[in-house]
C-alpha cells in the first residue's frame, strides 16, 4: 500500500552493493588482505588537520547556540565569502557572496542546478557524456526532464563533438560535464572545453536561447602531473559550478558543497533564489553548520592527496605492462580499462576468481571497460599488479 | 532563460523575512533591546553540555577518515539501534536499527514519507489540519500529490472530525499531523488521538488499503506541566513518525532527523528501501555524519527546555489578563492567540506601532490568529506583557 513508483524497485539488485556483500563474505573466507576491493569510491586519506582543529576550536570556543542555529537557506554569508575570495585568488574571478549557493554535498548541488535551468514535465533536456555517474539519471528522472547520454570517446574520454552536435535541440537546456571524471579519470582539455564553449556558443545564438554548463567537479584538487584541470567558468560563461569538499578534504559524511556563478552567466541576478526555490523543493532547509564554519576557515586546505598519484602511477603503468588498454587518468582515484572481453559483467566476474572486486562499465553508460577504484593503501595496489597480470593471462 | 517555475516566485515577498527585514531595520533605529521580535521560532537555549562534549570526544579520540567517510544511506547501523533502544524505553515498543531510517531533519522525513505513501502526479492526496507548517505545501506539490487542509477547531486547536470524515475518500494515503503544534502550541489528546485512529482504521476497511498517520514531532519533547504528549505510533499502527534534534538538543543547523515506524505498520518489511527510494531522489546520499554519531551517543539527553515553560507561564497568564483568547499552549515555544480585529495582518501591523513583531495566521492557514514565538530571553517575554496591554487597549 506504499508508494508504487518506489515499491517497485525494492528488489532490485544493486551493482556495487553486491559487490559489497561479495567482498565482505570473501574477506572473512580468505582475510580482507587477500581481497582486492576496488569497487568502492570512498576518500581514504586523513583529512587535512586543521579540519579536526578549527572544528574543536569552534566547539570550544564559540556559543554554542550560534554555531549550530538554522544558516540562511543560501548559507552562511561570510562562509560563501570566503569560498568567493579563494576562487578568485586562484582562477582570477570576481566573485562575491552573492556568487555562492551551499549545498549538502556536490549531489544537491547538481540537483539544485538541474531544476533552476529546467522545468519539470516539459521537453527541456539536460545532455551527458559516457561514462557517467548513474546518479545523474536519478537527478534528472526526479526533476522531470530527460537525460540524453551521448556515446563515449572511448579513445581518449574526452567528448565526441559530431554526436553531440546533432544531439543539440532547442530543447536542450544544459550540458552536464563531469571532470575529473569519475569513472574514466580523464580530465577534459583547455581545447576540448573551448570547443565546446564554442559550439555552445554557437547554439544559444542560433536558438536565441541559453544553453548552461552544469560542471560537476567534487574531484577537482585531485589532478595527476602533466594535466590541469581547467576552470570552465574562465572559458563558458554560462557555468554553473558545482563543487564538493568530500574528495579534497576526506569528509564526504559532512555533506558540503556549493554551487558557484559569475556575473556574466545568463540570469546570474535572479539565479541564488532560483537554487534556493529548487533547494526548498527538495527540503533542504540549509546545509549542516558546523562544517559550513569549518570550510569556510578552511578555504584553500585540502588532505595529502598525493597517495592517489602514487597509486595512479604504480596502477597504471602496471596495467599496460599487462596488455591492458587504458585511457590514462588525469586526475580522481578511478581508472577506467577496457575489460579483456567485450561483455565486461563476465569479465569482473571472471577476475572475482584473481580476487579482485571490479566494477563493469554497463552501469556508466559505457559497456566493455570496467572501473577500478584505486583509494586504497599503496602496498595494496601494488600487489594487485600481479592478480591483474593473471586475469590478463586466462585471457591468452 | 531560467526555470519558469522557480524564476516566477523569485520576487515573492515572504511575510517572515519582511518581519526580519522589519525587526532589524527597527533595532538599528531604537535599540534591539526594545524591539520584541516574536516572528522567528528558533530554538534560544543552549544545546546540552553533552552534545558539545561528545562532538569534542569524537573528534579528538576517534578516526576521521572513519568518522568523516560516507554514512550508509539508511543511517549508521548503531546510531539507529542507539535511537530503537531508547524509544523502546520510553514507549514500550521493540523497535530495531531496520525500524529506523535517518534524515537530514524533520523537513526531509516528512518529505520522505509523504513520498512513501503516495505516487507523483495521480489523484493521491494527503490531509492536514489547519493551523500548519506551510512547508507542508511545498512537500506536498513538490512530491506530485494534493495536500488538503481541513479548517481549524479554533476552541481548542484539537481535530474536526465532522471536515475530517468528509475529507477521507479513497485517495486519501495519508493525515500529516504535527503535536505538539507549530504554530498553535497546541497538543492532541489521547482522546482525540485515539478517535483518530478509530476513524482511520474503519475508514482503511472501508476502502480496503492502508491510510497513514505521518506525525510531524519536532516538539515531542518541550510538554508544558498538566500537557502529555501521547505516543502515536503506539495509538495506531500504521504511523510513520518523523523527529529531528533541531529543537530538543537545540542544534537545528546541523539537521539531523529520523522516520521510525513499527512493525505493526503495513508494509514495514520494505518500507526501509521505500524511504530510501524517495531520498534517493532527492539527491539527500546521506545524513551528516558527525552529528549522527553524535546524537547516537546522546539519546535521552534535551537542552535544558525550563524556560519555555517559564515564558509559556508568563506569556499566557498575560494575554489572558489582558483580554486576548488564546488556547493553551500544551506545548512548543508557540502562542496562537486570536487577533483583535478579523484582519491579523492589519492586527500585526499595528502591533508594530507597539514594537511587536508578529506573524499572521493567515500563512498557516488560519486566519483571525497570530503567532507569537516566545523561543526568547524570559526578561524580554516579560516586559512584553505590557506592549500586549497596550495593544489590546488601543482596540477598545
Amino acid at each position: 500500500m506504499l508508494s508504487k513508483q518506489y515499491s517497485k524497485n525494492v528488489n532490485a539488485r544493486s551493482v556495487i552493493r553486491d559487490l559489497f556483500e561479495y567482498s565482505k563474505a570473501r574477506a572473512a573466507e580468505i582475510g580482507a588482505d587477500n581481497v582486492f576491493d576496488f569497487s568502492i569510491g570512498n576518500p581514504s586519506v586523513q583529512p587535512p588537520e586543521c579540519v579536526t582543529k578549527v572544528a574543536a576550536e569552534i566547539l570550544a570556543n564559540e556559543d554554542p547556540v550560534s554555531v549550530h542555529g538554522y544558516p540562511s537557506a543560501e548559507g552562511i554569508p561570510w562562509v560563501r565569502k570566503a569560498i568567493a575570495d579563494e576562487l578568485n585568488a586562484r582562477f582570477g574571478e570576481s566573485y562575491t557572496e552573492k556568487n555562492i549557493f551551499m549545498t549538502i554535498g556536490a549531489a544537491a548541488a547538481v540537483t539544485c542546478c538541474v531544476r533552476a535551468v529546467s522545468d519539470f514535465g516539459t521537453n527541456d533536456k539536460i545532455i551527458t557524456f559516457a561514462p557517467y555517474f548513474p546518479e545523474y539519471m536519478v537527478y534528472a528522472r526526479s526533476a522531470g526532464v530527460k537525460l540524453e547520454v551521448i556515446p563515449a570517446d572511448i579513445e581518449n574520454f574526452q567528448i565526441n563533438f559530431d554526436a553531440l552536435e546533432k544531439a543539440i535541440d532547442r530543447d536542450t537546456r544544459a550540458i552536464l560535464i563531469n571532470s575529473p571524471n569519475n569513472p574514466s579519470g580523464a580530465v577534459y582539455s583547455e581545447e576540448t572545453l573551448k570547443k565546446l564553449g564554442a559550439l555552445l556558443d554557437a547554439k544559444q545564438k542560433e536558438y536565441g536561447r541559453s544553453i548552461y554548463i552544469i560542471s560537476d567537479e567534487p574531484y577537482r584538487e585531485i589532478v595527476f602531473r602533466g594535466f590541469k584541470v581547467p576552470y570552465v567558468a574562465g572559458i563558458y560563461a554560462n557555468t554553473l559550478v558545482c563543487y564538493s569538499y568530500s574528495k579534497a578534504m576526506s569528509i564526504p559524511g559532512e555533506r558540503i558543497g556549493y554551487v558557484a556563478f559569475t556575473d556574466r552567466c545568463e540570469d546570474s541576478d535572479i539565479l541564488l533564489k532560483v537554487l534556493a526555490g529548487a533547494a526548498r523543493d527538495l527540503a533542504y532547509v540549509g546545509v549542516p553548520a558546523l562544517y559550513q564554519l569549518v570550510v569556510g576557515k578552511s578555504t584553500g586546505q585540502t588532505a595529502d592527496l598525493s597517495i592517489y598519484q602514487e597509486n595512479k602511477d604504480i596502477l597504471y603503468k602496471g596495467l599496460i605492462d599487462a596488455g591492458y588498454t587504458c585511457v590514462e587518468p588525469g586526475g580522481t582515484f578511478y581508472a577506467f580499462p577496457r575489460s579483456l572481453e567485450p561483455d565486461a559483467v563476465a569479465f569482473c566476474e571472471r577476475a572475482k576468481k584473481f580476487e579482485l572486486v571490479l566494477v563493469p562499465g554497463d552501469g556508466f553508460g559505457c559497456p566493455g571497460h570496467f572501473r577500478i577504484a584505486f583509494c586504497q593503501p599503496k602496498e595494496k595496489v601494488q600487489r594487485s599488479l600481479e592478480k591483474f597480470r593473471e586475469l590478463a593471462e586466462s585471457y591468452k
